[in-house]
């Protein structure tokens, strides 16, 4: 090895999930929304005046924090934009966990959190989840540097009540709690109405899942100004300019149409419901979902060759291999026609396996 | 002060250059490009499919990754991209650099590099430029961790030689050297020809500059391809997805259009070396540039006043107050109708202050 192959960072190459090229295949795999963005962004992108790419964005993202203020009824002081909620999770472990302590966040849960706490060299302790997989409250009353919970977590899919959330905020007053609400938009309650009692509560959600806009990378925190400030202070003090043109336009017009938002959520939410009956009837269980996809199990059948039975039609899952959860698959929600495309392999794959 | 504010990361907010709102500016401070991006990219903006942004985009980024090593000749392994050098920079720092020793860059220089250092704890030395500002190669000849040179510098608008490149890469065999091109191709010639002889190169340019897109956020960097693997393994540890859809496809097109990217360069160049010309003849004194700015200083009058003189008529410079620099201004080179309005209003300032 030559010397400077021995100053490279070690790291454990992270796989992303499957972005098949091919046009005709079922997506269920990466938790997108099936639905096209509101009709509003489309309208903004033909309207896009290319001019403005020769410039570089506004670094305050002003028209888009000013939408979402709008939106949730903050001021614009209190929400923070950046690229993904990937973006805005990793700066605010950077920004808010600088303690000697660890944090803490479930065993199970999004993939990323430990990636950033070895990152930016934040001890960490991960309390495990319980049988059924949800979060134990009492595990997160010991001294700590910080909170991180998913709520609905993944991918678990379980929500947690906002009385679960509170206790958690009540245990844990010298600390940032940061809420993760990526799939909040399927039928669970914001922690947003929390903001105005903790000033130490964080909650960051995204365009990716309930506004279709995936392929923009946007995401967003709410918290009390304090917080968004040294956000924003950490961010201007190492890249000021993040969220490109397009994202800020579109961005905008996908926050303003509510309609076309409630709409898309819950024909989602319902064709949810459906999947769960669907679901049962073939002998699958899973924890309540409340959330844009199903993490399903079946006694039967083996997680691992479904997958891969599924993936050769065409049809793609996610399988995840960590020892608790190795034999569940991760379905998101499709349109009602993917769904019944699923539902009739599956169908087709019990019998033959003589699952049902 | 609260617990959880004790946890908080101390930074030294940075106040990026103004981006004014109003449309009727002469806007010459932040070296972005007066012509519009290419043709192609209106057209990819236009034909745009938006049901594509509900899908997360290619984590490879492959098109992108791909246009650009066709259009210098490399391998696609050799390329790897990020939103905006700054997002690469800060990767290959935090990539590249983790020996003990330090690593080296100017003390006049891209005010970013130290930021960076400072945020992942790279230790770091800051050799003087001298008087003309200039680099001297031999300060880089003793043990580091790593080099990183702004090429041509800013905010000097210096370019060296690939001669001087080379001698810096002969002392430097056992760490990485990064050479940051982003505004290379306003005269200068790029390093790129230097990877087949040197492993340790990273070369890293930019779409904001010479390809008119700063408000898409596109920086890229080449090298050998155990450097680039390196660069993706830590990105996808972290963050998988980043460019988003538009920035691929209209990224994509920037390149391809080899002659708009020549035309407008070219005008780029033809209007700097007038305006080296008349800022002579008003006596300003300053380093042959071969970027799309000019740092420029005069004798009889004050830097900071004739940035608040000129800001007062809309015409909106550079002025950096750091001890070395704080005499000097930095012009980007605009349109030949900004660069008359700039000279117009000199000449009436020089005039009233006696200068000339």
């Amino acid at each position: 090895m030559k010397t400077w192959e021995s100053y490279i960072r070690k790291v454990d190459p992270y796989v992303p999930g499957e972005q098949p090229k091919e046009k005709n295949v079922i997506k269920l795999n990466t938790n997108e929304n099936p639905y096209p963005p509101a009709p509003g962004v489309v309208k903004a992108l033909e309207a896009f005046d290319t001019d403005y790419l020769r410039r570089y964005p506004d670094p305050a993202v002003s028209r888009l924090t000013s939408a979402l203020a709008q939106n949730y009824g903050l001021k614009q002081e209190q929400v923070f934009v950046g690229v993904g909620s990937d973006d805005v999770l990793a700066m605010s472990f950077l920004t808010f966990f600088n303690s000697e302590k660890p944090i803490l966040f479930p065993d199970i849960t999004y993939s990323f959190y430990d990636v950033w706490a070895k990152l930016y060299r934040i001890p960490y302790e991960t309390p495990a989840v319980d049988e059924s997989f949800h979060i134990r409250k009492e595990d997160y009353y010991k001294e700590n540097g910080g909170v991180v919970i998913a709520n609905p977590n993944a991918p678990t899919s379980i929500y947690e009540n906002l009385d679960f959330i509170r206790d958690i905020l009540d245990h844990n007053r010298d600390v940032i709690v940061i809420v993760d609400e990526a799939y909040i938009d399927f039928g669970g309650e914001s922690a947003i109405s929390l903001l105005p009692e903790y000033e130490n509560l964080l909650v960051v959600q995204t365009f990716s899942k309930s506004r279709s806009m995936a392929g923009m990378r946007i995401g967003y925190a709410m918290g009390n100004e304090k917080l968004i400030k040294a956000l924003s202070d950490v961010k201007y003090s190492f890249n000021s300019y993040t969220m490109n043109q397009t994202s800020i336009s579109l961005g905008v017009e996908a926050v303003k149409d509510v309609d076309y938002f409630n709409k898309t959520r819950n024909q989602i939410i319902s064709t949810r419901e459906k999947s769960k009956e669907r679901l049962k009837e073939f002998g699958f269980s899973f924890p309540d979902s409340k959330s844009n996809f199903i993490f399903a199990t079946h006694e039967m059948i083996d997680a691992g060759e479904l997958f891969e039975a599924l993936k050769k039609e065409h049809i793609f899952v996610r399988h995840f291999t960590g020892e608790r959860i190795k034999d569940y698959l991760r379905i998101t929600i499709g349109t009602e026609e993917e769904m019944d495309a699923f539902f009739s392999f599956v169908e087709g794959y019990l019998k033959e396996k003589g699952g049902k």
